[in-house]
This record gives structure tokens, sequence and C-alpha cells, in this order.
């Protein structure tokens, strides 16, 4: 009931990084999708084979020394019914192989419906008396636009499985200020509400570290905005994407952290997925690539997040 | 590239309704349910296919009086994999039988992930060369905290497509109010702000009807707002949820249309569905008790929204 869970595997691993695993099909290298297109058509089916196949090696390499893994919804949801079951596949194995999956599925609508997707990705649907999990990841990121009502049902579920969310606050895209950055009659922006709304929804729900299980995604691209937040939300835990390909740099994404070097965990995507490619090795490489690049990607933000201990 | 084709069906049939296909379990009846398990198993894919069965008896007997369907995506997402190929086959047997069909998904991202969100529901996705379609919606529902860049990969495809989007501007919950009526620093509330995006983000896609292909969600339960919206955003097409089962009625709903009768679509979703149980006919009868539930509403309706023509 917090993310506790996943500040433990940080520590113990000394790495505060996420891999999105955002596999759009021109990242998969060329045999790979060739093997898949045999066995499979080339077609969406085949596409959501080859997809499958590509992140399974990734999280083979990375298992050990990631603690984390988001997958981006829309990447399998592109390749259809076909995709989504890449993706159930995808969340399965990296839990078996031990690490914290975060779906990021900005989800959001009115408190009966979002009871369905609390059940479909941090809960069971019964069915005939049994429970099945749809997907059964341990996080899901949520849009707050709604209020109260369309966050309750997730809060119930993080405190019962021990899961939790990410709400936007400040998101990393360029256009992202228009309205998140607006102030309200009070004065204070609407991030900054957005943030105080994850405080309160998270109070209940606070864990050995200080942190809820009620997170909040503010974009490494802001790295003011990211220090203003991590002062005035002390109890929540944050999700930081646009790191790397979106041109968030160490220094920056290091104000997501408090002083005991905890509190936020930094999502690399493309960077590690395409890491191959930069490096320019072959491309049955690609999972070591990518692992070279995760370690980079460590040395870089822990050279500015000293402690990573309590 | 705008609701046009909506519009049109709207006008064709005098009935501005969707039928929202939100089939919870629970909502089929017994039989359906132990048929799809025997030859399913009692799981997931048992359900699913359960699903299936009910929205296609529901849709046989709509089609040819109702204009569109909206399925919630949650409520197949809920069942896995299995619950979205039910989506899949749900959307493409309504669109074979000549209804609009709007995804009720509320997507919401960067613009690069957009893009991938608007390829699977308004587009296609390129797999070797062909193009192949991941969902095949004509609309999709999405929220717009992230700015232009979230809403621009979709404009451009609708253009293409001739698809439409609703933007969430004033939902139906309680708890709507908590960020959406909050006041900005100019005196305007928020929901009239993302009402005034959804005007700026559809200038270039006005149809014949003077309707935009960037559509708003305003929910029947807030009439008041409804009606303000209605003046406030002359070229914005609504999609209005609450009527029935949440409390709004017509005569509320009605403010949401413009003076010929056209601007808006009225969803109802659970009265719909459940109207075998709310009569007490026999469970066999549920697709037919589901078009009588859509002929009183309809009517309903129709008693307050006058014309429905040019």
């Amino acid at each position: 009931m917090s993310f506790d869970r996943l500040m433990e595997k940080i520590i113990e691993m000394g790495n505060p990084t996420v891999v999105g695993l955002d596999p759009k099909l021109e990242y998969v290298p060329e045999f790979i999708q060739k093997g898949a297109f045999a066995e499979n058509g080339a077609d969406l089916r085949g596409a959501a084979h080859a997809i499958w196949r590509f992140n399974k090696a990734i999280i083979d390499e990375i298992c050990d020394i990631v603690p984390a893994i988001k997958p981006q919804s829309a990447y399998y949801e592109m390749y259809g019914y076909h995709g989504i079951k890449a993706l159930y596949k995808t969340i399965s194995y990296a839990k078996k192989k031990g690490m914290f999956v975060i779906v990021d599925g900005k989800r959001n609508d009115i408190g009966a419906t979002m009871e369905a997707y609390s059940a479909a990705y941090l809960g069971s649907t019964p069915v005939k008396g049994a429970e099945f999990e749809g997907f059964g990841a341990d996080a899901l990121t949520v849009n707050g636009y709604l209020g109260t009502d369309g966050i309750t049902p997730l809060t119930d579920l993080c405190k019962k499985n021990d899961k939790g969310i990410f709400v936007l606050v400040k998101t990393s895209n360029k256009s992202s200020g228009e309205l998140q950055d607006r102030a309200l009659d009070d004065g204070k922006t609407i991030y900054e509400t957005m943030g105080e709304m994850c405080e309160k929804w998270g109070e209940d729900s606070i864990g050995k570290y200080g942190y809820s299980a009620v997170g909040a995604v503010v974009g490494a691209t802001y790295p003011e905005q990211l220090e203003e937040m991590r002062k005035k939300l002390p109890h929540t835990f944050f999700l930081v994407p646009g790191y790397g390909a979106q041109g968030g740099g160490a220094e920056g994404v290091a104000k997501g952290f408090d002083e005991r070097g905890l509190g936020a965990i930094v999502n690399s995507s493309r960077a590690i997925m395409c890491a191959y490619q930069k490096e320019g090795c072959p491309p049955e490489e690609f999972a070591e690539a990518a692992k070279r690049e995760c370690i980079r990607m460590r040395a870089d933000i822990t050279k500015f997040v000293t402690a990573l201990k309590e």
C-alpha cells in the first residue's frame, strides 16, 4: 500500500530508473521482424509477436540491474488486440523476472468505470466466482481531470493489493503549460493544484519511506517545476519522463529526488530500445546494447542523486 | 472531416442518441454466459465471448433505429486481451451494420504517443508496407490535459480519414467540479477554457452543419453548463453522457442542442443493456427489451428537441 516495494528494489539495485517499453515496430531489428512474420504473417499478429520477442530479450538482459519497466499502452493498442496480448505477455514475463511493472495508460473516467480500469490493471475480474487478472500490473498512470470520484476506486485497490498509481501533474511535452501552467483564482497553478490533490488522495496510504500509493508524473523537461513539486509534495512519489531523447538531463532530474536520494524514478524509452542503432553495433546485440545504455543512464543519474539509502 | 457523417445518420433516423455498450458480465443474461463458458471456459476468454454475443444481439436489434454505439473501453480491458478482442469484434460488426462507432477511451498522452493512439483507433498501422486497422472506430473520446501536442495527431487523422474526437470538457460525475469548475485568473472556468480550446482545435475542420471534427463531452447531469457551453461553443458537437441511470433528464439534455435540433448526441448505457431486467421480461428477450428502451428514449428526447432537420 504505497511505493515501498518499488523503492526497495531501487535501493537494492542502486538504480532509480525505469525502462519504457514502447516498441514501435521500426525499433525492432529486421531479423526479429522476419522471423515473427514468417511464423505469424506480416500483419498485426506478426508485428505483435515481433514486439513481444524484442521486449522479452530486453527484459532478460536488464532484469538484474533495472527495477522496473513501463510499457506504454498506446504502442500496443496500435497493433489491435494482438498488440494487447503482447502487452499482457510482457507484463507477465517482467513480473516473473522480479520487475515492477508500471502500465502507462493515463486512464481516466467516472467512478463506476474507473472500477473497471482498476480491476483490469491493479486488481482482478470475477468470472463465475473465480478471480482473474486482466493485466496484473503493479502501477498505472492516470489522469485526474475528473476529480476524486475517478481516483477513489484506484486508491481502494492500491491499499488492498499493494499497488500504486501515478497521476499526471506536469507532463513533459511542449504544450503541457497551455492548461497545466495556468493560474487559478487563488494564484496556484493547475499542476500545483493537481499535485495537492495527489497529497490528499494519498494521505491514508503512506509507507515506511514517507511516500504514499498516489504518485505523480512530473516531466524531466521542466526541472524548475520538478524542484518546486518535490518541495511541495513530500509524500508523493514521482515518475519522471522526458530524460534523454526528450531533452531532460541528469542534473535536472535529480531535482525530483529528496535529500535521501529517494522519491522518484526516471524513465527512458527510446534511448534504451534503440541503443543498438545509436551504437552501430550488430542488430543481434540489441538487448546487450540496451543493457549498456541502462548502465550508462544509471551512472549518469547517480552522479547527481547521492544516497539511495535511508 | 467533421461530424457530418454522424449528423446525417441522426437526421435520417430522427434519433440523436447513442447506445453505450459497457457490458459488465452481470448484465449478460445467464443463458448466454452458460453457453459461452461451456464452449470457451469459465474464465476471461469465456466472459469475453459472452459479452460479444450480448453486444451482437443488441446491435442486430437496434442498428436500424439508433445511429451509433459507444463502447466503453474499460469494460473490455477488465477482461484482458480477450476483452479487447471482443471490443474489436463489436466495433467491426457495428460498422458492418452501418453504425457510427465512438470508442470511449478518454485517451491522452504526449504528441508522439498520441500518434500511436490515433493510428490504433482512427487510422491504421503500417506493417511491412501494408496498412492494418487496429480498431477502426469512427471517433474517440480524449482528455485534453496535455494541451495541443496531444490533440494535433488526432485532428490530422480526423481530417484525412473523416473521423472525429470528443474532448472531455465537463464530465457527468459528482466530483467533476473539483477541477473543471475552478476559475482561472481570467475569471473563466477550466471547463470553459477547455471548451474554447476545442473550438480552436476544430477551426479548420468545420463541416456542412457548422460543426468541426473536434467535439466535446458535456454531461447531462449539469444542464446549466450544457446550456452555457452550447451557446459559447457554436462549432463543437457534444457527446452528452449521464442521461437516465446517472440522473440527467430529457429536458436537461435538450439544452445541449442548437435551434435546429442538431449539435449533440445523448448516450444511455445501463438502462438499455439492462432493460430486460427492469421490464421483468424473459431474459431471452434482452435484445428486444433494449430496442424498446431505445424507442422510449428517442421519444423522451425528441419531445424536447424539436427539429432534427436543417
